[in-house]
């Protein structure tokens, strides 16, 4: 029998428009990674009675139901109080609770005021579920066959709660839930109907056991495989090598939640081999050298970037021939190659990307339509290029291109020998 | 008596965390500027008896059910078959949905498929709502006091039924509403306490039929100001008036919701005044140009940007003195201000901004600790600095100095005289 799970969130924020709803996604994740679903989630505004009357229903069909949102010390958090008139018992100062608070405090070197104590109020009979990072605790309460867990809605709190607290309380209590497993893959560069195509036509016998899932994340596409039967577990490991083989070098990463971006990917690479990498932006605009240096470290492998706009710096400051300009035009191979050099020589590095491309709405020619681009990388030994087509929105076009440029430089740093699929738009 | 208003969602995707859910805030921010607000939200996978229950459910308390999604060719497309079942009438092949979907394949030039069809089939005695972009039309029923209405999941279809179909319908059918107003200002530079205080402090008079609300739009604060009754209605310009003069040159636009960046801002009284701006750029490593290259036009206004990470590189691109860094350090106003002049003399521009701080995690000394900057800012007549300490994590840090840095150029632009309130992290 499946484990039946109801969420509910509350707070005026969720409701009015001021505050999108992450939440939702991390319970989703964590549940699924032990084989939970959530069967139906309700959302209200912080209202004592309508709280009241959907914890009544919700904890009737579901064995499990997770309440998020409402802990805290104002007068609109009313989470404790709505679930003691649910469960017909009262509001008691709780030691552990208390304890917890007095000790949030003294780090913070504040006095507790009379908000804060009333987060220590909670209702008789309920235990307390541990947080590290915030001043409330959550709690749990067995409603007749309904288990209520109570959660904080900041999301930093709540992803420590969930991971430490929620989701191995849950595998504990639900133990057929561990023959469900999830493994994700990062891929670049395949678009969903690629990859299903290439499954479909190099491993036709993918066995049903296994189900793929796949999740953009863009630039990203997260590949997930899940199995909830003995049979599938055991089968596993040995369908996710030959999948993570087939699609080769388009897998940044392999793991639960192994989430990477590429400049994330290409940093280590460069530092431990104590080479730096430059950028000359023509339609990009800054956007890769920002990628770059967003990451900690980034300066040990990173001392300048060109964003060179119009011809005329193109000339000025990465040397590019006039002449190239003139008799190729800003989009082209030549004008590319032209800005890695200039760009090479007059930075301290070793590695080297130059785009130049039609981001639009306007610019687009007969020849050279909106979304035309192409990309040079390499370093002072071999340096390429390639033209692109990628007819989106500007700053769509701006992400595709960014993230492409810096997957060929992975490759490169790799030695990659396979060609990356970017056949079409991912 | 108040309209209550109930939201149904439905989609695997929005249960299995693939999709984050947007389409509520846009119900959110649409209603609530006919003074409507949503009472109960509640999110299913695609399910048809639990579909059928929620929609019987839910329409029985409130007087509008609006139903977001399931309207696609695919079986996993629900809606119309669901609410069928819940009003217990048959489906039929509607004209009017057939021949949308017969002009939309028209203008693709495509044949219509089965599952195309499947569109069509919508249950008896139901209206149509139009649907500008997509193939699927939207549909209303009433279902005894309960006006149902059925909209499409893809957001940019829903923004114009929203827009041009359900907005002006409920709009008619519910008069009352048309009391209630919000006007919405997007500012910058101020935190939502400072905000506050300054209210309290400088307008004590502030009428109770005008309710201020915030909403944290990074790096921008919108100010929501709503009545709903006829004395606030014929208040309101004036209040809103004294605010708008009080907060200044922090509203960068006032309106509906009438949103725009730092850098849209910018664009266009650059490219009227047919003067450009550059950017020398070492802690925030291009992000300031991707914001102004992300526009459309760019181009008119910015011809080349530097991102000079290393001292060295500071000195070979940007021509700052040796002497400059060795005796005040890359994070020094001397520093940021021969980055500027450099970055002018180098560029074709007439303005500059030119940022150097420590983005961290690392970096910081007791002098200068983490999420110290300097900014200058100005053109060739003349030049400013000013020192800021931010410590926050490193990609916000980015963002923030990136946004007071284009600021202090838009209020350079605008020959403002007043002191801006970066006096805390906003």
């Amino acid at each position: 029998m499946t484990t039946q799970v109801n969420l509910l969130l509350t707070g005026d924020e969720l409701m009015n428009g001021d505050v999108i709803d992450t939440n939702s996604v991390m319970f989703a994740e964590h549940l699924s990674d032990i084989g939970l679903t959530i069967r139906k989630k309700v959302t209200i505004a912080d209202d004592l009675s309508l709280l009241q009357a959907e914890i009544v229903q919700l904890s009737q069909s579901a064995d499990v139901l997770i309440i998020n949102g409402g802990l805290g010390p104002t007068v609109d958090d009313l989470t404790s109080q709505a679930l003691a008139l649910a469960c017909g018992v009262e509001l008691e100062l709780n030691p552990h609770a208390h304890l917890h608070l007095k000790n949030w405090a003294e780090r913070r070197k504040t006095q507790l005021n009379k908000p804060n104590l009333k987060q220590a109020y909670l209702p008789i009979g309920c235990d307390i579920i541990a947080n590290e990072t915030g001043s409330a605790v959550g709690f749990s309460y067995q409603l007749n066959h309904c288990l209520i867990l109570c959660t904080p809605g900041v999301p930093s709190e709540l992803t420590h709660m969930l991971k430490d607290e929620i989701i191995p309380k849950l595998k504990a209590l639900f133990p057929i839930i561990n023959q469900h497993k999830m493994t994700r893959m990062q891929t670049f560069g395949l678009g969903e109907s690629t990859l299903q195509a290439l499954i479909n036509d190099k491993i036709p016998t993918w066995p049903t056991e296994i189900t793929i899932g796949f999740r953009a994340a863009m630039p990203m596409l997260e590949v997930k495989l899940s199995v909830s039967c003995a049979k599938g577990h055991s089968i596993l490991p040995h369908w996710q090598n030959k999948l993570s083989l087939l699609l080769g070098d388009h897998v940044l990463a392999i793991g639960k939640s192994n989430k990477i971006t590429i400049a994330e990917y290409i940093l280590p690479l460069l530092t431990e081999s104590q080479q730096k990498i430059t950028v000359a932006e023509s339609c990009t605009g800054g956007l890769i050298a920002s990628q770059i240096t967003a990451i900690p470290g980034s300066s040990a492998v990173f001392e300048a970037g060109f964003v060179t706009y119009s011809n005329n710096m193109k000339q000025k400051l990465l040397d590019v021939p006039a002449q190239t300009l003139m008799n190729h035009g800003a989009v082209s191979k030549e004008t590319v190659l032209a800005m890695a050099k200039g760009a090479l020589a007059k930075s301290n590095a070793d590695f080297v990307i130059a785009v130049s491309g039609i981001a639009g709405p306007d610019g687009g020619t007969k020849d050279k339509p909106v979304g035309s681009v192409w990309i040079a990388w390499g370093n002072k030994q071999s340096l390429q290029a390639k033209y692109y087509c990628i007819p989106v929105a500007r700053q769509y076009f701006q992400q595709i291109v960014t993230a492409r440029s810096l997957d060929l430089v992975r490759r490169m740093l790799i030695n990659s020998e396979e060609s990356p699929y970017y056949n079409r738009i991912n």
